[in-house]
């Protein structure tokens, strides 16, 4: 642990604390709804399907309570209330549920993402499945999962070949015709490809599962959390140009610099 | 309950406590080696990567050893195994993990698959998740879940049009390029689309959360058992024709006589 890292845990166990209580009132916010008769979504847009339900909002209302309570000074962005401003040089950045879609169809791959965030970008997260009871944490220190099968630590695989990776995504769509003719360059090139995930595929990334998650269009809410919890974990996480990727757009996540630099060079069309 | 219903349920606790007896060994088996560290696949087949595990093998191998100590007299259909003849008249169709690629991966949407079936077909199935520790059971008067939420009736949603319909496969490619333009069909005319739930989209059906399950290429021992369980749960089960499903190839499983009859429509080119 070099100086920087030191000093970023100074009033980590605060964090862990106050991103635990969010984590465990949004699991009660969530599960309330989760499957219940009569769930409908609302369109946020005209141009497309992006439901919201009376659980996303009701999760991310009970996150603010708890920052209220225990971290008045700290900054929040969420998917729904948009920003509320802090002092504190700290922001935590809220996605209730990312993955709304896997949540009205009663699949459990829809997460709570809770991340926190300073100047440079996250520094912690928590990817949390209710419905499995499995959370996956992940900065200042800590690399664990905590799930059906106990408390584990989260390691990524490591470095192989694209020719052995297994590479996940949410939608076969990707996003553009570039993205997806991008994408579909690395997919031809790993041994297994499986879509439908949302976050969760970040989840099995930083577990050692899987080896790539490549997706375009995200916003920075969907992906500060999966940043810190797959970095916690050993693995790379940056977007095409292998560059940041924790104000969202374009992201590819990898278990390995091997897998990082064969996808990174498909990505960009030079592999 | 007509009298070959009444005929059916004659032994079905027996039937019952055989079948939980084992989806309850295949749990045991199948989940010391999920997300276990250095699991490899085999491949069964040089045309392409079809993995089978030491957890498929020894989840049958349980099952087997179940039959052969409770109900000697039924016959066994399984992936790993093949066939062992009975004397009942009665068959037990299993695959010890539906979602072989899901499983490698460490995504929770595989399933241990049970099913009983005569000469007509399916009468009882089993979806069980052991990860989750989520049950899915239908046939022979029961039509149920039990899971992280407890137990709950299993029922279909019921009729609505496509355009509200949510419709899930396991691969974006479905099957043959035909098979493929068929599905892709339904897709355009259905409000969402989601991908790689493998036998846990059925399960999904029966639940009451989705509409639509198209595939392709299935085996019988894939589908034999959510079948009874979406029957059981007022659902429709059939081939891309109307015709039975049971021996697997192109299923189409709906929610409702609606879904059911657009689906059916599109898939023939004729909608």
């Amino acid at each position: 642990m070099d100086i920087d890292d030191t000093e970023k845990t100074v009033g980590s166990d605060d964090i862990f604390a106050t991103a635990h209580a969010m984590a465990d009132a949004a699991r009660v916010a969530v599960l309330e709804h989760f499957r219940a008769e009569g769930l409908t979504a609302q369109n946020k847009t005209a141009t497309g399907f992006d439901p919201v339900t009376a659980a996303d909002r009701a999760a991310e209302r009970a996150i603010l309570d708890i920052l209220q309570d225990r971290r008045p000074h700290d900054a929040l962005f969420g998917e729904e209330f948009g920003a509320r401003p802090g002092t504190s040089g700290l922001t935590w950045v809220v996605d209730p549920i990312d993955g709304t879609r896997a949540f009205l169809s009663g699949a459990p791959t829809w997460g709570v993402l809770i991340a926190l965030r300073d100047a440079d970008g996250p520094i912690y997260g928590i990817i949390d499945q209710p419905y499995i009871n499995e959370r996956f944490e992940g900065g200042l220190g800590r690399a664990r999962l905590v799930g059906p099968q106990g408390e584990r630590r989260l390691k990524v695989r490591g470095d192989r070949p694209l020719a052995q990776s297994i590479l996940f995504s949410t939608f076969p769509e990707v996003g553009t015709a570039q993205e997806r003719a991008g994408f579909m360059r690395v997919a031809e090139a790993v041994q297994l490809v499986r879509y439908g995930m949302d976050c969760y595929a970040y989840a099995l990334l930083a577990a050692g599962q899987i080896d790539l998650v490549i997706e375009a269009g995200l916003n920075s809410y969907d992906i500060q959390a999966p940043i810190a919890v797959i970095k916690a974990a050993g693995g790379i996480v940056t977007d095409w140009e292998g560059g940041p990727a924790h104000e969202g757009g374009r992201v590819l996540a990898a278990a390995g610099r091997q897998q990082h630099a064969e996808a990174l060079a498909l990505l960009q069309g030079i592999g």
